[in-house]
């Protein structure tokens, strides 16, 4: 299908879903709603119409949320959310977009004034909204107060038609997300009514006097609701369907012998390509655990902050940042790793693979890219390491956030495992890599402050410690991700069966850290290479213990064939026959060959008018 | 464009610029159709027919060169190079399609017999050729004899239709390449003459008796040839073209500020955009290098083999090998990381970069998928380390291929770097390599024969081990890229200018390569952290030093405008404005949206009904 085809196919699935809903009475965040996203893969269009509902909803006061939550629940409106610019990216401070406050009519004008400020990437914008959350930098009494969000009516609600002001349209081809108009937006002073500025956190009086309650962070809200839904919503579910197709596939794929003139093996038996599948079963489910529990963290914050409590968001903002980094950077490792472990099929678009991965390839870059999101961990990081050693290296008595307590804690300089089967202690393990991301965090603060000592101002220190802020943050990642994993595994202790199963998949996850980052290990002796390589044995040895239960440990994902769409990944195996019938109905075969009259053939016979 | 348009716009250029080729008297080779090629960026149809030939000139007879070559140059058929199958991939000895010699009619009968055994992926099979060279086994008297090519009639030259016997199509959407008709082939008992089978180094007598010259590697012979060509040919320029666009667009880009309320900055100058791409850039010149400096070797070891000196093969195939797979391996990460190094603009098509990604992609899976490359390159270094070790670990004076003389060479046990400047020594970062890859090597090699001196048999000891050898093979790899780049620059003495920013890009290479490798390093004590530390310094300081000659390192790849294709990497810097007038251009915006009156009105007034 065309992208155009595309679009409107997304568009009738979700006008035809939103009519059952509505008659069926199934409202957003029911079961039946959450099962018909699931089964419909996303492929669904107004996914920013649910965003746009969110960030009401954080940012809006009681009256706005009264006003416009109906209008958006019941599809009166269809809504999306405007922040990046043609010029600017995750960078919001450096957005140009501007919502001048004119106290004379009570209204804000809302205006582009340069071409990189055309609002460009919002989904649904391109084609199909309505109505877009603005995010604008607001001026009132000649004062700018920063960005702040603004409700624009962009498209009449009778025919469609972009209102006075207003120039929208769609961005054009991209590498995924064909069925989404990703659009662009400028407006030439469109003017809104005063009302329209979301006003939780902060207003604008009729006489244009500038009211603000919260943190400077608030404005972030909005990213840190999308990026906690995207783990579980978007990002991991397609690591997962990648381990189950490549899985599948590889336990019904032969090639190769073993042993001369032996059987063609299942290229699951090969130690490579264990290598390459189980470590990222091990990381979804990891990541599966890792996000609930930052979904739960979140929901305590947020109830908090919804209250005007902030003291949890900067921790809040630097856990979601990083985690969001990780997780997105590692699925998308993962599910190119698993296209590949498929061979030449998996750049077969009937594999269902490719489609995985450039939908997970763009969850590195919106909603925060990945190297900002890192730094912003890692300036967390350093700013409480600072605070609580001081700058003479002493430790002092302050408090640290939960997620960050390890960076007071006192550690050993040396591993004490002496063997393999050691290093199936999950204490053992998670001290090791709260060893290395304090190590790393100390590292880089130092160097920070080394560069400033010699005259360096903190700007121009931070950029020249970036290299080491990143790695720093994510080691400190990695340090939450193996602790959670063991937390969630301690909690299963009256399921001894099911405890078992996970406990190897979390050695697993934790071991192949620690090799693919073995010069952080050793760097300071805290691993010897004798101790990495008991490492590397004990890893090896899980492959083959895990290999037994992969194909159930990729079921209990529960994907339907349906689902998963892919001629690689059917529950029933039957790969070639699929592949091959998949083939003929492509319109590549469909569609006749008008270039063998037109040109082959021409050039086929053209040494015959020598003759 | 749909798949069907693109490959029509292919055959289209492709016969047109033929046409031109044949009036203007231009041979394949020449200056004037290299120039062609690259100015088309390779959106032509029928490359395969080059491979066709070339496999002819190295497996066929002076006789079937005489007789093909012509019906080849002239366009009077098509051919394709079918090899793999829907079951089977690298494998060469695993493919199933059969050639079984029939004495009474000195015919050979070449036959798919199960559905596996469908020929699958050959580019320009699908829907344009005329004649496959067929990869099948070979059966005489009754006996098999292994993997022959046969030259298969499998279109009328008449009217385009399959031949009797031959089933053909496409194999659908793909995530690349759609302009290719990558097709299927089923074969049901097709005759063809016993004068088709390619017979430089083995052959059929009439009656049956099967003789063969030179060694059972000649087979690979058509996919060494192949995986040399492609190096320079396709995958190298991709990361260029890459860095290219990427680079130029992170000075036109500004992004956030390095002071409060100071401009927003060039994203070149962040020290973490230099770490994204510098090494990049420094890689893409090491590999240009290094694949010209193994086609040489290649061309003097060809002329040999077509002599029937085989002498070289087995260092030739296991160089050919790794590099393939380090170059594809590298190279697309490279590619990768430059098109997210642009940010969400990366992920537009217009950027030119998701094009490139997903060309340079397949190459890490076609021709030999890596990881089984990089396996027989490591094989070949485990045979040799052995042999040359003796299996009391006695070194032997054994004469060693060249490119591994190293493994006999005595090694320095502590690197004698005392400062950051000490690692700017090409011998020294050179002697490093060598000294990682040697231990690697000898330490997979003695894995092994622990394993079976435990009980294990080759085979299984083999598979049990591959972890290990994989990543010997890589520093092997990286081992040879350092060395050649190191000797390439000592060529350029008289050059003085030129050789000083390459010797950057040289140390920056080899640092770069020590720092994401560093636990190899450290595993023995051969760097100290602190070594590793001064590494990081000194690479750290490169990054700014190359950062000044970066746009002048990519302008020498002398890509114009139209062969790069991209809004973000023109040369004028006018990256916004063409951004945006190429989106008005797409059909997202110029062929309205019927979705509008069919299922978005509706539900925007929907409400209304209930009123």
């Amino acid at each position: 299908m065309t992208q155009n085809e595309r679009y409107e196919a997304a568009v009738k699935r979700k006008c035809h879903l939103q009519t059952i809903a509505k008659r069926q009475g199934w409202s957003e965040g029911s079961p039946e709603l959450y099962y018909s996203y699931r089964t419909l893969s996303g492929d669904l269009a107004f996914s920013i119409h649910t965003v746009f509902l969110k960030s009401l909803k954080s940012l809006g006061s009681e009256e706005q949320i009264a006003k416009w939550a109906p209008l958006c629940n019941d599809f009166q409106i269809i809504a999306t959310y405007a922040q990046t610019e043609l010029g600017h990216g995750t960078y919001l401070q450096g957005l140009e977009t501007e919502a001048t406050y004119d106290a004379a009519t009570q209204e804000f004008v809302v205006h582009s004034p340069t071409m990189t400020a055309t609002k460009w990437w919002p989904g649904d914008l391109g084609r199909s909204a309505t109505h877009a959350l603005v995010q604008a930098q607001l001026i009132c009494s000649g004062a700018r107060q920063g960005m702040h969000a603004f409700i624009v009516p962009i498209r009449s609600l009778q025919d469609h038609t972009p209102l006075p002001g207003v120039t929208v349209g769609d961005i054009g081809p991209k590498m995924g997300f064909h069925h989404i108009d990703h659009g662009f937006l400028r407006l030439d002073h469109v003017r809104i009514p005063r009302e329209n500025m979301l006003s939780r956190f902060a207003q604008v009086l009729p006489d244009g006097t500038y009211l603000k309650v919260g943190s400077l962070q608030i404005n972030y809200l909005s990213m840190v609701v999308m990026r906690v839904d995207l783990l579980l919503g978007e990002i991991i579910p397609m690591l997962q369907k990648a381990c189950v197709i490549a899985i599948r596939y590889s336990v019904i794929r032969h090639q190769s012998s073993l042993r001369p003139s032996g059987p063609e093996v299942k290229i699951l038996d090969y130690q490579t390509q264990q290598h390459k599948l189980l470590p990222q079963l091990a990381t979804v489910y990891a990541f599966h655990f890792l996000a609930s529990n930052l979904l739960k963290f979140f929901h305590s914050s947020y109830s908090a902050i919804l209250n005007r409590d902030f003291s949890h968001l900067p921790e809040l903002h630097a856990l979601s940042a990083g985690i969001k980094a990780m997780v997105s950077d590692l699925c998308l490792q993962g599910t190119e790793l698993c296209r590949r472990a498929c061979g030449g099929h998996g750049y077969s678009k009937l594999s269902g693979l490719p489609s995985l991965v450039s939908r997970v390839t763009a969850s590195c870059t919106y909603e925060g890219e990945n190297t900002v999101l890192y730094l912003q961990t890692a300036r967390f990081l350093v700013k409480n390491y600072l605070q609580a050693h001081g700058s003479l290296g002493s430790t002092s008595q302050i408090f640290l956030p939960k997620s960050i307590a390890y960076l007071t804690t006192p550690y050993q300089a040396r591993c004490p495992a002496q063997k393999a089967a050691d290093f199936l202690h999950a204490k053992l393990y998670t001290a090791a890599w709260a060893h290395v991301a304090a190590r790393l965090i100390k590292d880089s603060a130092h160097h920070l402050q080394t560069l400033m000592q010699s005259g360096a101002d903190w700007d121009e220190a931070w950029n020249q410690s970036t290299v080491l802020h990143l790695q720093a943050a994510k080691a400190h990642c990695y340090y939450i991700s193996v602790k959670n994993f063991t937390e969630t595994l301690d909690k299963l202790e009256n399921e001894p069966a099911i405890q078992q199963v996970l406990k190897r998949l979390c050695d697993l996850y934790a071991l192949h850290s620690i090799l693919t980052n073995s010069g952080d290990f050793l760097h300071d002796g805290f691993l010897s290479g004798t101790q990495v390589d008991a490492v590397r044995t004990a890893y090896l040895n899980l492959l083959l213990l895990i290999r037994k239960d992969a194909i159930l440990l990729t079921d209990a994902f529960d994907f339907t064939d349906h689902c998963l769409n892919s001629a690689l990944g059917c529950y029933d195996g039957n790969v070639y026959e699929r592949l091959f019938h998949w083939a003929q109905r492509s319109p590549t075969n469909t569609q006749g060959n008008p270039a063998y009259e037109k040109y082959i053939k021409p050039l086929l016979q053209s040494w015959r008018s020598k003759l």
